[in-house]
Parts: C-alpha cells; structure tokens; sequence
C-alpha cells in the first residue's frame, strides 16, 4: 500500500515541479473534464487522500476553500501542513486493516458497504487519475507531461 | 494485487459499455495527449498488460498491430484473447514475488533495475493514467465519463 502512495507523492512534486514554468493563469485556466483547473486538480487530490484517511480514523474532516489557495506555493503548503498525517497513517497500515468495515459518520444505522482496504486503493487511484487528465492538459499547454511510470523510480529495490 | 487488476477490467468493460453509443469515428479520432485516439488507448492499455506479465515469465511477447484492431469489437476480442494469461498470473501472484528482481531480456548483462512488484503496480497504474485521458476526452465528446471510483464496486467485502 506504501509503495503506491510513495509513487504517487513523488509524482506529485515532479509535477509541483512541472508547474513551476507555466504562468499562473494557465494553471487557474477553466479545462474541460476533471475538476477544472490544475491547480484545483492538486488541492482536490491533496484534500481527498487527507479527508478519506481522516474519516476512516473517525478524525474530523474540515473543508478547506480552494479560494484561499490559488497560487502554486499556496498548494504546495496545503500539501505540506496535511502530509505527515496521511504518512503516519500509510506507514502504520497493515493488511489486517483490509476488511475493517468503514462506517460513515452520517449513516451508521446503515451496513457498511465499504473496507479500509477499498477506501486506500480509492484514494491511490484517485490521484493517477487525476495526474492521467493533467497529462492531456500539459499536452494542450504545449508541453511534455510528467511520467506517469511506476518503474524507474527506485521504490522497491529488487534482491 | 489482484483488487487493483479487477479493479481495472471492471472499469475498461464499463468504458466499453460507454463506447458503444460512440460512432466508430469518433473512437478513432486523434485526441489531444496519450497514444492518440479511445480505441487505440485500449488496444495500448491490454497490449502493456499482457506483455508486462509475458516478460515476467519469460515467455515470448509476440507484438500485435492496432491497424487490425480497429473496431470496438476486434479490441473487445483482443481483450478477452489475452485475459486468461493475465488472470492466471495475477491470481497466482504471492506477496513473495514483490523483490524478485526483473532482468530485460535483451539486458541480461545489466544489473536488474525493477523489481516485479513494482511492474505489476507500473501495469496497475497504467491503466488508471490512461483512464484518467479518457475521462477528459468523453467530456470532448460530450458524454459523461465512466466513474473512476474503487469504492462502491464490491471488490473488498467488508467483515
């Protein structure tokens, strides 16, 4: 489970990195598909992994605004202040949390219909998803977009 | 593992549902980023698949042209031709496998880079990325994407 966060944090700054040429208009630019804009699309992701993770500790789950983080370096902060809860949890997870039954909050006079296991893999997907939809955005600004490769980046060293 | 693989077929059967209101020509227009066009991106994402877990093993990764595949049907097919590969293997996978060191057949002289675990979750997220272009251009086409959502598809029973 490690693995894939760790692909997706490292992928996540190399486009943090990416961004840092494009002006800020075309990072606040409306797109079509996804949530709207590039820098929406890294608060969004940052948000969802920190919010599922938060809810499935019965942690509160505050909103934030995007309105209040419009710059790059704004995200990139909101990325850093909300990371070491997200890491504690992902390095303290062990299989034996796969078919721990998630309850909503709101709902828990319901069955629970979702596992600890699917709500992690959500929230991986989640993200290279999203990174899959910035990739034709990057195309449409006419430039490269970052790997989306899983190999090549050192995160299971082979015996 | 094998939840992120049921995951995926899910996922791309659905998109092949979604698919089947599309006129062929607008599956093969060229589109903005990724391998060029709907239908070539699933002849792409089931071609990695397979060829990943073919060189695996070791057995012969026989490359197939998309100018032969192009309908939805012929990649359908292409699909299911090539499952029963992919299936064995991932339902065969044991976590022991993660750091087996995969050495490139044409490389043998090379010290092995990548570890099997880490290319099966490169063939995982493959798809996922590629999914992620195609949401963008159903909105281009005007239709609604297929949900990317790992929760709510029954893939981890909760206890």
């Amino acid at each position: 489970m490690e693995t894939f966060f760790r692909y997706n944090w490292i992928v996540r700054e190399q486009w943090y990195a990416w961004c840092e040429d494009i002006p800020l208009e075309e990072l606040l630019r409306p797109r079509t598909g996804g949530v709207g804009s590039i820098l929406q699309t890294f608060f969004h992701v940052i948000d969802v992994e920190w919010s599922w993770l938060q809810l499935l500790q019965g942690k509160p789950d505050d909103p934030e605004d995007f309105e209040d983080y419009k710059t790059l370096e704004a995200v990139r902060q909101y990325d850093r202040k909300l990371r070491p809860d997200v890491e504690a949890f992902v390095v303290a997870w062990d299989p034996s949390m796969e078919k721990k039954a998630y309850i909503h909050p709101e709902s828990k006079d319901k069955v629970a219909q979702e596992s600890w296991g699917e709500v992690m893999r959500h929230v991986i997907a989640h993200e290279i998803h999203h990174m899959g939809q910035m990739s034709v955005w990057a195309r449409e600004v006419g430039k490269k977009p970052v790997s989306a490769n899983v190999i090549g980046k050192g995160l299971i060293i082979p015996d």
